[in-house]
């Protein structure tokens, strides 16, 4: 086969068969394919699509590229697609294993203006993220729920893939984008699957048309492989939570379990854990929402959640979650008015600025970093009140301070935030 | 600057500005820009297109990558976009010479369905197709035409960006190709350039149309430079003259200066050399088609050949340029009717077979092999008359005789065949 006249074929706007899709997918798994030469098609697969059928073909040849778990009926899985602020599964594990279902993520590091859960549990003294599949599966049986950074053998060629989307322009392709996320998940096995589309300026995808574009291929893909899929549309027109950053971050996800929810942040944890268990116990929302209060009121939430951290190696939950960072710089507000926020995207940047963040691979964190907004979307300040502060283990520079502040706006009328924009269900 | 912002600026179809640029074209060149980058934008900008002020900035990044040769007003250049048995350049070269213009050719080899003037002069012994820009500038003050395949330091961007759109389905571009072919041009110091745009199904240009837009780009690209530039569009729906190969066609070639003549060959001959010294002398098509046919009639031209053949290093013109291959297969048609030809790139695919093509680079050529035709469209042939024959330094195999036959089709109705199609006049 002349992968050239693959490429060309592809920039012609013409319909790849499966032994083309897969020659691909396989030879450059392999490295029988040059860079230059998957991100020449990469970019005609970006401007000139690709079909429904070539999406169903593309990414099982992802998925058999590697290992795949077996389906398990029992298994739950959810998958965020990132923004700023975004501890989600800190607090949501521990909830569903709590109520009784069972789930393992497979988490990434963050990079550009996205964290990653993977370096917040990190920032927490001795939790130790790189399991292996085998204690993962183990901890999984044993206690309901586990997280590892370590994703070798799952859907290879994906990882080689988006690689090169990341540094060739080749990121922004729904049907791409949708392969990327969808079949590292039906590797893991889950049979219910929960996408949190993040829409919003602290998003990839701005807009609710996009989103829902993006979740009808998701669930083509799923029921290619006999999968549930639920795919939240949440909004990132705010950071999520009141603490953006890493150690701050987990602190707020077990203060949540204690009772302090922020919330946007608890109308989403709620919404997700319903769902699921919804879908995986096959009972009614209002069965589903009375489990999970009382996983969350009655402490089990919480006990769960220090049990996991214990099986990682966290030795003193309590201590080493506390958030404690050598220096402070608290904004005050200059106007009085409602909140609202700019660009959200602009946090995290302003994230690796602060060393919270990473501007390239293997960028040293600095755990105490962050931002803690005391007032969202909505709330009324006055003239004078705190705003948000910034916190980092070095001293803090002003003119930081005054940027970030420009990215929130104090205006005379209220602006309405809902954390759940819509959703495409089961 | 970013080049993963620039490549994304432009597959959302976007302006490139000037220093995005020449970013991308010095650093490439300069191998600052991966392969898998630069053939991500050259996608994008096959797909998105360019605009005609990128093009006229992108062609100028290309031409000041390397040596550029002062503008020269006595100097013509020619250039053939390619086809099937263009031997062009050997015929013409000596009658532009012989009517008093200066021509110095770099040329190239042949590699797929097209053919290469290089290869075609190499296969004549002595010819040395090697010459330093030195001796070829020495050669055309003293004798008024010389040639080299040899173009180290014109445009060396070009040469590096081609080849990568070579191995990524990225050649077929208008702008990329007028910039590939007439910063060349320019860079050369032509102030009269003539380019023989081929059209048809032995050309990577199949209609008119395509053909006048390719021309517009090129004729942008002229003036930015202030060069004068007329475009022939001539018909590549039949092989160029009666032979196609290598050594053969040079001697069709000479034999058309000593008065044997394809018609289609001589018609296109007399048009590009009467177009090129009325503009260069500023004189009528009248008077320029005198000169012309003095030159060729009077003997001028195939005496300035035979000079010319000298000074590369033939040592016995009339014994080293005869045509005598060792093995040779007739075709005799098994229908009465009119000749027509169906995909003559076809005929580009046969020669390779033959191995008076090259498959890829470094490929050894058989200099004795080629297909001749005792037909062309429009001529009559009865069953048992002689079609083609095929030669080669090897025996012939009577299914590739079978075969090529097959690309010839016999009708009842007569096919009009005109070399000259169209034009986009100085």
């Amino acid at each position: 086969m002349n992968f050239v006249q693959i490429i060309d074929k592809k920039s012609k706007g013409l319909e790849l068969n499966k032994e083309e899709i897969n020659f691909f997918v396989s030879n450059y798994t392999e490295g029988n394919i040059p860079d230059y030469q998957a991100s020449a098609l990469l970019m005609a697969i970006k401007l000139k699509g690709i079909t429904d059928h070539e999406l169903v073909l593309y990414t099982r040849a992802l998925i058999e590229s590697g290992e795949i778990f077996p389906l398990n009926n029992e298994l739950v899985d959810k998958h965020s697609t990132g923004g700023i602020g975004d501890k989600t599964s800190i607090t949501l594990l521990p909830i569903l294993a709590a109520m009784g279902l069972k789930i393992f993520k497979m988490s990434g590091r963050g990079l550009g203006f996205t964290g990653g859960t993977i370096d917040k549990l990190e920032s927490v003294k001795g939790f130790n993220v790189n399991l292996t599949i085998d204690e993962v599966n183990d901890m999984v049986n044993d206690i309901g729920l586990s997280i590892t950074g370590q994703t070798p053998k799952l859907v290879p060629a994906d990882g080689k893939i988006y690689a090169l989307r990341d540094i060739t322009a080749t990121v922004d392709s729904p049907a791409l984008i949708a392969a990327s996320i969808i079949s590292k998940k039906i590797a893991s096995g889950a049979k219910n699957i929960l996408i949190d589309l993040k829409v919003g300026t602290g998003a990839f995808v701005n807009n609710v048309e996009d989103a829902k574009e993006l979740a009808r291929l998701m669930k083509l893909i799923a029921a290619d492989w006999d999968r549930n899929l639920f795919v939240l549309i949440s909004s990132m027109s705010q950071p999520l939570g009141n603490n953006v950053g890493n150690k701050n971050e987990v602190h707020e996800a077990i203060e949540a379990l204690k009772g302090t929810w922020p919330e946007d942040f608890y109308a989403l944890i709620k919404k997700i854990s319903v769902e699921l268990y919804s879908k995986s116990k096959n009972v009614s929302i209002e069965e589903a929402e009375k489990v999970f209060k009382d996983a969350v009121e009655s402490g089990d939430a919480l006990n769960k959640q220090k049990e996991w951290f214990a099986k990682h190696g966290v030795k003193n939950f309590d201590e080493d979650t506390q958030f404690t960072p050598a220096h402070k710089e608290l904004f005050k507000s200059e106007k009085s008015g409602y909140v609202s926020f700019k660009d959200v995207k602009s946090f995290g940047n302003y994230l690796i600025e602060l060393k919270a963040g990473r501007k390239v691979k293997g960028d040293k964190l600095d755990f105490d970093a962050g931002i803690r907004f005391f007032a969202k979307t909505g709330d009324k300040i006055e003239v004078g009140e705190t705003l948000f502060e910034v916190t980092s283990s070095k001293p803090i520079s002003e003119n930081l301070v005054h940027n970030i502040s420009k990215e929130i706006t104090i205006n005379d009328t209220k602006q309405e935030f809902n954390i759940i924009v819509d959703e495409v269900t089961w």
